[in-house]
């Protein structure tokens, strides 16, 4: 059994009340504790020694990447971060001066996104650090985006590059906390998902929550210098476009407006986010199923997301 | 550098926030989302395989105990548990009904307190199993009780009976939050804490909160059969009296009230909880430190709460 599978096995009759309004499946749970204007996003993850960071990464980004992760999932819902707890799992051995200056890395993010640190626990994990984060945020009532939502005829739009980022981007990229949130605030996004799996990959997520297929077109990927300069450097490597449909971690946008928003949305972000690139790369479709089309024709999209425990 | 150190290393310049109420260093945070007339409580927990339980542990009780641990936190607040997120840190090899029984468990315990389990993450922690929880839950605004508060003359309480946890309650035991939200509401109550660490190391985190000290009475300190049955069995067990001060994983509440409060209180709570012992073990001083009174007289508490990193 793979991840998805137990996560689908262990997600089938959760526990639910009244207040919550979105429970597993989406990029936060969302909680309707009674504000009047906005409801509340909760999100918990974690990151392990050898498996989201090396022994050797340098601490620092080791404590942003920790909570940059989570600060992504709100910027998906188009959330604003307000206060994450800790929990460090320690191993027998420690450093404390590298445990301090991981929580230097997160702090310094958390003060750029004024999201307070507001405690945390301790735990003995004797083989292997791991860095348990768990988020609360909010957002406007009416303005609440959720993965299920993509409708037939939307332009499917990804913020900036995507592939390669194990090369290090995953140690040090910048949540889309603001541009989730400006997109929340003046557009009518339909759906949207942060990426974590790969774009293929989260793509299915959005499209299976809207019983929606796509299609891609592969010129209009965005695909990174890193992902180019692999492809280049080892014979092994993954070709540039397969990088960017299937590399993990990129924690980009990904999202979906009625394509009559499309052209105003890209002219109103070049204006806001002129640093940031923002790309059309396809058109939701009604019928299921994602298809890719370049010169030599429209292809089923086969390419997997990567699947965590396989 | 034990936990503790480390801890309050870490938590010395922590970021906070307009919203933040109270940060590291108490059962729960406590944050002010605008909610009219109550605040919100986080908290954050974990437990590992082969620490806080064993291989053998039955799963439905690991489950139990994972989301029991902050519902207690909760309760020591006085506050109500709303949502819970799970991050489930798997071992490379896994027994996937055994992670559903788990599941199960704590799912048992969600749907009693009403509480959502709004979804979470796996990961793989290659050596062991980890479950981590983050709980969300609310207390009214002027009901909130800390750590902090505890004045001279207090009358110390604790419920139920304490000592030799280990020997299956820590898998089991009830979190208190129907106690600690009727305390909250009906009383008074100057400083709450659960126990975590053990009796004399909790008292000592809520004196300290307080700059207060504290004078025990021995005969009244409530011991739990379990560890009178332990300190027969084992000879190189702990006399019962040391265990119940020192033994971890107790998850009883332990709170002081104006002396003046102590007899209605005790009166009210026996009409309200019969079948939960609450027991006056002693007063709080003014000057620091925490003595114990018994047949010999009065002596200093030397025993220490249980240090997770000894």
């Amino acid at each position: 059994m793979n991840e998805f599978e137990l996560i689908h096995r262990l997600t089938r009759a959760l526990p639910g009340n009244e207040s919550l309004v979105t429970g597993a499946g989406d990029d936060c749970a969302v909680i309707d504790l009674g504000l009047p204007d906005r409801l509340v996003l909760f999100k918990a993850d974690a990151v392990v020694e050898g498996i989201h960071f090396t022994p050797e990464a340098p601490p620092e980004k080791i404590g942003h990447k920790a909570l940059a992760r989570c600060l992504s999932d709100i910027a998906a819902m188009g959330g604003v971060p307000n206060s994450a707890l800790v929990t460090l799992a320690l191993p027998r051995h420690f450093d404390s001066g590298r445990i301090e200056t991981i929580y230097a890395g997160m702090s310094a993010l958390a003060r750029r996104y004024e999201v307070a640190i507001a405690g945390g626990e301790t735990v003995l994990n004797p083989e292997r650090l791991l860095i348990s984060v768990a988020l609360l945020g909010t957002v406007a009532r009416d303005r609440c985006i959720l993965r299920a939502g993509a409708r037939a005829g939307d332009a499917i739009f990804v913020t900036g590059e995507l592939g390669g980022s194990l090369a290090g981007r995953h140690l040090e990229f910048e949540p889309r906390v603001a541009e989730g949130r400006w997109l929340a605030e003046h557009f009518s996004i339909h759906a949207m998902i942060d990426l974590s799996d790969g774009l293929a990959g989260d793509l299915r997520h959005l499209l299976k929550a809207g019983h929606v297929g796509a299609e891609l077109l592969a010129s209009a990927i965005p695909i990174s210098r890193s992902a180019r300069v692999a492809s280049k450097a080892e014979t092994s490597a993954k070709p540039p476009l397969l990088a960017a449909l299937t590399d993990g971690e990129d924690f980009e946008l990904l999202f979906t407006v009625a394509s009559r928003d499309a052209v105003p949305l890209l002219d109103a972000w070049k204006k806001q986010f002129p640093k940031l690139k923002l790309s059309c790369i396809g058109k939701v479709t009604a019928g299921e199923g994602v298809t890719i089309r370049d010169k030599q024709g429209v292809r089923p999209l086969t390419a997997h997301g990567y699947v965590h425990f396989s």
